[in-house]
């Protein structure tokens, strides 16, 4: 095989592209720091129990994992970075107040969660900590819509669900706990007969509990599915809970075009516990960016906080925007005298890009264009168009 | 164990220090791209063998293995970027003349390189292809000093070696090639008695062989040390063409200060081919930046190319310099009237960081200072210090 081919869903990123990521990059965290989020850089790898905990099998499969030299226990490269940042709110600041906190950084992906998708991702996000009130999901969401649209992403679509409806269902019929994974995955792809199916290899599964995850698949639409839902789903009392929590944050967002999806389980890791979000926008077959409010995980850590976050692949983000452009250069010949030397770094320091010609070669650019040239004038160097 | 302790020589970067390593991301990048540096951007993960391409056996241990759950092959964490990047010049970009490409990214050890080194590093770096002159090397090694004095070092010294020198000692005596790891060992350490005891295991080894090892040792000082490299090493001509190319590289950087170190191996991945530098600075017990010539490396994908470069690690660089500065921030009660979002709006677009005290919770902040705070006043939002 070819000592250049990459693995599988794995890519360069190519001049002109990477540029724009990295743009991507600086705007977002410069947005986020305007409202106050704390930058932090959690490590690429961590003993795989600390970084799964608190999550669900699927952030396991999703985590490439190897053996630590130093101590012969097991490192996982991280998959997501939301619980590192958690776990940094939890231990290392351990603030008794609020806490917002912003990251950037690749994650890595054993498999790729579809076809096209890749396995590196640039995962950026904020994370709102100590804040149980609705004031933090909607600061949280509203800086998701502020992210893509920063990015030049028009008519984003926000979805809202929350899984304790399902987990109540769940856990309302003794047995169902033990397949609730399948049950997940069978209502993200509204698969009714895959649900048919499963109530018949589940003698003990009661008539109910069949009928509330059939009706879950047909309730998705506008704003109006929570009211519809209220009506057609079993009167727990954890889904009224979690259909009232929907209505709150609903109210909140009144500018804001609205899907619900209560069968779809949103960022999957299985560590959200009240509302979550996914943004959408054509272009883009998948969501965007994920979050919502996930206050179990820092448990496990052994200080429970409140928290909301949001993230989303900057990788993909530029993807789907129009193709990057590309910056004017100057050319320049090489030389070593003082006053060339001068006029190169005083068109640099404010900000030019200036290409010197090597002696002997061609050069070709992608990132840039070169339209204009440093050239020797009545003994001064002066920029001139070509 | 705790949940929340990290692997050794990992760490967590909190905010003020995770903001200021950003910013001299930020302010790198954009030097290389005045000179005309395109950003790419490779894999986190890669084939091993095509990782290793080129490279020596220290890359080999210092790399992460893993399992490609896709094709069953052995992935590498990356350990360096340039090997990447020199496949991307290469094969992806494929042009024939000058190529000039800068990076930035996580890179991975194993084990880490002293005691006290973190094993995961923020690498950047710039690396010129298609140029075999001087005038290739005297660019690198210029926006390396400038980028460390853009972040703030003074007094950065450069040191100068061409491993040519020791290669061609050690092809000339048919007993050495084998043990050529061993020998560049003991010659960076400066182990007299170990090349002493090593010529005694080496029953075939030249007398003169010993001799020249033993005088590189001490082959270290200002830039006379050529001068007399001259007059004492074996007269082999190999020998005299390393030396030669020291001599022109000195002559094109006369401010610098400067030292020559014959013993020491650079870098130490093994694709360098001609001279090698790196800088030191006070306040860093080890070097700050390595580059140097590695002509060969391409040619493992089939395509030789001239190239020249550098790196750096962000996170050691900004470990060594005075605490990063705290920005002000201004204080703003939470709310939904219209006046207070555009006022809040107004202030963020302007780049003022404006953190809003969300209901019933106290704030804490590291990155930032709240100095002043946003409060009505007579019917408008005004901001005044408290």
């Amino acid at each position: 095989m070819s000592k250049w081919l990459l693995p599988e869903n794995l890519a360069d990123i190519l001049p002109a592209e990477a540029r724009r990521i990295e743009e991507l990059r600086r705007d977002l965290l410069d947005l986020y720091r305007t409202y106050g989020f704390e930058l932090v850089a959690p490590p690429l790898v961590e003993y795989l129990d600390s970084l799964l905990t608190g999550t669900g099998g699927d952030l396991n499969l999703r985590t490439c994992k190897l053996v630590d030299q130093l101590s012969g226990r097991t490192l996982g490269v991280r998959a997501d970075m939301t619980p590192q940042v958690s776990r940094i709110d939890a231990h290392l600041l351990n603030r008794d107040g609020v806490t917002r906190l912003c990251y950037c950084g690749t994650v890595l992906h054993a498999r790729p969660s579809g076809l096209l998708s890749d396995r590196e991702l640039l995962q950026i996000g904020a994370e709102l900590f100590g804040h149980a009130g609705v004031e933090a999901d909607i600061e949280i969401i509203q800086l998701a819509f502020q992210s893509v649209e920063r990015a030049g992403v028009s008519h984003a679509r926000l979805d809202l669900n929350h899984p304790g409806v399902v987990h109540a269902i769940i856990q309302a019929d003794p047995a169902l706990p033990g397949v609730a994974d399948d049950i997940y995955d069978l209502l993200s792809s509204k698969d009714t007969p895959g649900l048919i199916e499963l109530a018949k290899r589940l003698p003990d599964m009661q008539e109910a509990s069949l009928q509330a995850l059939l009706t879950l698949v047909s309730l998705y639409g506008g704003p109006e599915v929570v009211a519809r839902a209220r009506r057609v789903l079993p009167a727990l009392p954890a889904v009224q809970a979690a259909l009232a929590s929907l209505e709150t944050l609903m109210g909140a967002l009144p500018d804001r075009e609205l899907g619900i999806d209560l069968a779809d389980m949103g960022s999957g890791y299985g560590y959200h516990s009240g509302a979550v979000f996914s943004i959408y926008a054509d272009g883009w077959h998948d969501a965007l960016v994920k979050g919502g409010r996930y206050d179990g995980i820092g448990k496990a850590f052994g200080r429970a906080r409140p928290a909301t976050g949001f993230s989303l692949d900057l990788r993909k983000l530029s993807s789907g925007l129009e193709p990057p452009p590309v910056a004017r250069a100057i050319r320049a010949p090489w030389g070593t005298d003082s006053l060339l030397l001068d006029a190169l770094r005083a068109l640099r320091d404010s900000g030019e890009i200036v290409v010197q010609a090597l002696p002997g070669q061609a050069q070709h650019l992608d990132e840039f264009t070169v339209d204009r040239e440093l050239a020797l004038d009545g003994g001064a160097w002066k920029v001139r168009a070509i």
